[in-house]
């Protein structure tokens, strides 16, 4: 019997329309074939989110095909099948002899289905920012009649603009992201442990929202006194305590696609540094959603926040922000000074507001964001509080 | 005020064992620096656990120097001056333009560091596995009277074996993946969503066992009916019936450390196809652990496995196992038939018997164990039986 189509995330209208968009970038860099090995990218194009990304794998896009074809080990093609959008047919596993093998491995199966499909001469993308150089070295001694392009980042700058489908599912995912941080607010006291109510607030965001589940696990932070100048650490073994401030940065996922955001909860009343902190923050995170508009650069919203938060006598270090869809950072667009892209309607981003100001201090706060046609549309529903407990 | 040392997972002592081991090796091979930048071996090296390794961070490690150097961005620096275990002035925290910065990064500030200190001459190890092509590129130009070595997967074969010290935190860790696989089959029953069986896992595996709680999140596999033939699906938006069949995959963590299990479980009889893989399965488990002693290669139990499996009429096409300890899959030894690695006390496997059959049948069964002075232990208390619901 054969491995049956699951529901699919997306119609497939909707995936022939973002291959076409790739296409075209092909013929603009004039290659014939382009293989795609960013896992995002994959998601992006076919539906695919299992985790088999660990080795070689590459969903190949010809000119001359209208599907791609994925090429991925034996074991994971049946997970493929079940996934993608396109005809079974084209999912093509090689053998499991080939993963931790010294000699050959997944990526001379990737070479083989090119020369059999006679797309080794030309033009030939690859992501080498995904690749190991001994793959790209693998590429070029096997390949020697291709002229190799480097398509990195090139799907991720396509991503970077949504359909009107993608922010549906953006909107679920954030309405997920809201469940997870009121229930955040709902577990999070004093003596309670930090991994107890990390336990409750991810199996929140895994549950979803609306009767849609989460479908993914995605970043988790919670930085709690005396770590709230950490941005990047799970949780401690430690138990929360009066007085304690806890920074949270999580979302929920659908279909890949997150939808994150940042707050603070104070255990006890803030102290008089952290509510300046907000207030100048908050005033920022207003501006800079006011300056969003079609034609606005990135620079222009990041110049916006922090004008806005020297008035309030702070600077923020750190970038004020990211294109954000699948698997959360998008490589593209910053919210930088230094950052001219020029914003487009249905572009996405998370406004980061995160500040680790002292080694002893840190506070956040974020939106999640859509470019509209005249400004930007928030996709979380809290309010822009420091949720006192 | 500064950041204080946060409780540390192992004692100084321990480390300096490891970074002994490390030196020995860059010893052998002639380079005075190292550069780590795996995330795994930063972990190992340090007791670091936060999630910065997306954007450039190096520790690197001088024969000169007992402890090494840790250069991170700015932001990240008080997370590591809080889990690592070495002196806070050695942790070096970059500025935060490099980041998405087009002409310089962080590895223009780990070059910057490396000449500082007089390290860019003669030997360097570098990860080239872990770094990106231009990354590589970079040290090259900028360091032109470094010769540099090659030292992908040393430091991973160093952590193959582990200290009685981590083989108690795997224990911790096992003890957790245990009580998660008992909750999936509490709440594992006909009608409940996927998602709503992964929620109450994976809660389970943050709170941990015996007052211990998970530190991280690590993999997380749920593959049910009709999916039973994919290995890497995380769960679906489906609920369970009567007749279907459950396989699981995943780990507790403590301090980065992982101890996975597999099991399969039925909702209902087990089918007479499944109850005879189950047998072979088991028969190939214990045929397996029965040839693991110091001495022994990792071949000779992939074999052992093998050859019973076929008696009972099947046979496995993916390899039987790999060396596990910190983020699940250490990528040196695999149990295989052509790896030659030998056995020695104190490996650790995760002997990983997924079987992914047919397009629509697969199942499931693991044991991650560590080698003894005669034999195998394995971590987990559970029987190795299809848990019917």
């Amino acid at each position: 019997m054969a491995m049956a189509k699951g529901p699919q995330a997306f119609p497939r209208t909707e995936y022939l329309r973002r291959l076409s968009a790739v296409k075209a970038e092909m013929e603009r860099r004039q290659i014939n074939a382009l293989l795609v090995n960013t896992s995002a990218d994959i998601t992006y194009l076919t539906g695919y989110t299992a985790k088999s990304g660990y080795v070689p794998e590459a969903l190949i896009i010809s000119l001359k095909d209208e599907e791609p074809t994925f090429v991925t080990r034996r074991c994971d093609a049946p997970g493929a099948v079940h996934q993608m959008f396109f005809d079974s047919s084209r999912v093509i596993g090689y053998p499991e002899a080939l993963i931790a093998n010294p000699n050959t491995d997944g990526y001379d199966a990737i070479i083989d289905f090119l020369h059999d499909d006679g797309l080794t001469k030309g033009g030939v993308g690859i992501e080498s920012r995904s690749l190991r150089p001994e793959a790209i070295e693998k590429f070029r001694t096997r390949m020697p009649e291709a002229t190799f392009v480097d398509f990195s980042k090139a799907v991720a700058w396509i991503r970077l603009t949504k359909s009107d489908l993608e922010i549906d599912v953006m909107r679920e995912a954030s309405a997920i992201t809201d469940a997870g941080m009121l229930r955040a607010v709902e577990v999070i006291r004093p003596g309670v442990r930090e991994a107890d109510a990390a336990a409750e607030i991810v199996s929140t965001l895994i549950r979803g929202a609306n009767g849609k589940p989460g479908t993914d696990l995605s970043h988790f932070l919670l930085c709690a006194s005396p770590r709230s100048a950490t941005p990047h650490i799970r949780w401690a073994e430690d138990v929360f305590r009066d007085g304690s401030q806890v920074n949270l940065e999580f979302s929920g996922v659908r279909h890949g696609y997150t939808s994150g955001l940042m707050r603070t909860l104070s255990i006890g009343k803030p102290s008089e540094q952290l509510r300046r902190v907000h207030e100048g923050e908050v005033a920022g995170l207003e501006a800079a959603l006011a300056a969003v508009k079609p034609g606005a650069t990135c620079a222009d919203v990041a110049s916006a926040f922090n004008k806005t938060l020297k008035k309030h006598g702070f600077e923020k270090e750190t970038r004020c922000g990211y294109a954000q869809g699948i698997e959360w950072l998008e490589p593209t667009a910053s919210l930088k000074e230094d950052d001219l892209t020029v914003l487009r309607p249905n572009m996405t981003f998370h406004l980061m507001l995160g500040n680790w100001i002292d080694e002893d201090f840190g506070y956040v706060i974020s939106e999640s964001f859509r470019v509209t046609e005249s400004g930007a549309e928030t996709f979380s529903r809290l309010p822009r509080v420091i949720f006192e407990i």
